[in-house]
């Protein structure tokens, strides 16, 4: 983080035809913008959407109505441009990859035994780096993958505790009898690897588009590369890399409150305020792909308009 | 309002590949523009914006920092491009159009009489008609005016009652005893005409700006163009219409909850909920604006998406 850029960009601000503060947030969005990128006047040229996408063991428990086939059947209709990530990627200028990690291989149910080994936990991980583009400017981050609002809350619940309840809501889905089920099964997982540290719930309880999603985390932080984090499932992703030091987080910012009641609980713990908040629940990045709307309009004020001097306004 | 476009709309976001509600307020913005605009798949292909400017005799009691001659320098900053609104329009795609009404001829001091009488009252509201185009398909309104944030405060507390000092707030900068002394001249303003009607109080303690605003929403409402009311003083500048009848204002969204701190009692008593919420409080339209992206990415994801069968999406 350039903290010069940053200030030149908070001196900028002051300086624009509006009162002082006037723009909230998209202040605050323009500053850490800069920041990241390293110059006064950031910009964003490449905006880059990823969508992970995995297959989950724990869907043995019945902890989702839909068949796991549906992933792949959404895979498929990402390629062909028909998802809602679509249409927002497209709206607000982020070029869409989908990385499906080994659909055909689920993760193990983790009721039974760790999800992953480290070496798998390794690979998806480095899937997730490589997918990274070098020109990237903004990273929005989403999943898919039937099963994985079951495998969020587990990590929820073991990185931030409370009761199990607390982390688990509709999904994709799931009636009142379904949702207390996913808590017996989220709360009976967590307890079985009892003492596994921030990194190895990964393996534990997480799954393959979630550690992807830690992967282009640290690979955009290596970068100073600022990311857009989708709604409760990839926030939940990154709950690990929280654990392992919150500084690991520090270029990202979260797209929108999630309508899963888990959501908010993460966002207050990772002291993140989402930046939409429209009730929606859907994941593929959605959420983070409509936001990526307001950090546009955050930099086009920020670069675009005119300060007091040049546009002969009194009073800057 | 058509509710069998609405309906059909309706059961179209119920065939699209994701679980049902989970665009959440993306799938109503859909709907109630689909009611409005008389289609199944709505369409913005003419946003409108128009920001409204005028004076204020209640500038002589010192409400505002700031010389009233800088509304007349924003409106030519608004002209040549300088000012967060255009940089907003430009980003979302809505046509920007700037009306002065009558700048070297302010309202008079609402703490003397009434701020405007009837004739002129009718002429803003016209003029806020007249600059309706007969194409606009979604409506922005916005307004610049110093002083205007004292005027709708006492529009608010003429409106909705309560007590002066709960609808006023910081404007372009006001401090705590400048907050103070402006509760003061409103509730000194209000109790002075006492006795006034819902549309009888946008003449006594209204201004231009928020007349035409009144007018423009009207000639909306008739020609079934969505609206999309800013912050506090649009919002204020709408409550003479709202106490006359509140379906007047049915196809109006608020695009963003003010910063101002009365902004929220007020879109609470009208049962509309802003938005975006990004500690904004700019005006021009600006949060408008902006919300102008979530309208687009609502009518993007219905109008683009695959239906289940489309896609061979199990579980539709």
């Amino acid at each position: 983080f350039d903290d010069t850029a940053a200030e030149a960009a908070r001196a900028r601000q002051l300086d624009l035809t509006k009162p002082p503060g006037s723009l909230g947030r998209l202040e605050d969005l323009a500053v850490f913008l800069a920041g990241w990128q390293g110059r006064v006047r950031p910009a964003i040229d490449h905006a880059q959407a990823l969508v992970f996408a995995g297959n989950h063991g724990i869907c043995a428990q019945g902890v989702n109505p839909f068949p796991q086939a549906v992933t792949a059947q959404m895979v498929a209709n990402f390629e062909a441009g028909g998802a809602a990530i679509n249409q927002l990627c497209a709206l607000n200028g982020a070029a869409l990859s989908v990385v499906p990690l080994e659909l055909d291989r689920p993760t193990r149910d983790f009721t039974d035994g760790p999800a992953m080994d480290e070496a798998e936990t390794l690979a998806a991980m480095q899937a997730g780096a490589a997918a990274v583009a070098p020109e990237a400017d903004v990273l929005i981050l989403g999943e898919m993958g039937i099963g994985n609002s079951t495998v969020a809350a587990a990590l929820a619940h073991a990185v931030f505790g409370g009761e199990a309840r607390g982390w688990v809501g509709r999904g994709t889905g799931s009636d009142t009898p379904a949702i207390a089920h996913k808590a017996e099964v989220v709360a009976h997982g967590v307890a079985r690897h009892a003492g596994s540290s921030g990194l190895g719930w990964l393996s534990a309880v997480g799954g393959r588009e979630q550690a992807a999603i830690c992967g282009a985390v640290l690979a955009a932080r290596l970068r100073r590369i600022p990311v857009l984090l989708d709604g409760f499932i990839c926030t939940a992703s990154v709950a690990p890399l929280w654990a392992a030091d919150p500084a690991l987080l520090d270029h990202c910012l979260i797209g929108h409150a999630s309508a899963e009641p888990g959501h908010r609980g993460m966002t207050e713990a990772m002291d993140k305020r989402p930046i939409l908040d429209l009730g929606m629940a859907l994941g593929e990045g959605s959420g983070a792909a409509l936001a990526l709307g307001v950090l546009r309009g955050a930099l086009a004020c920020h670069n675009g308009m005119a300060t007091f001097a040049e546009a002969g306004v009194s009073g800057g």
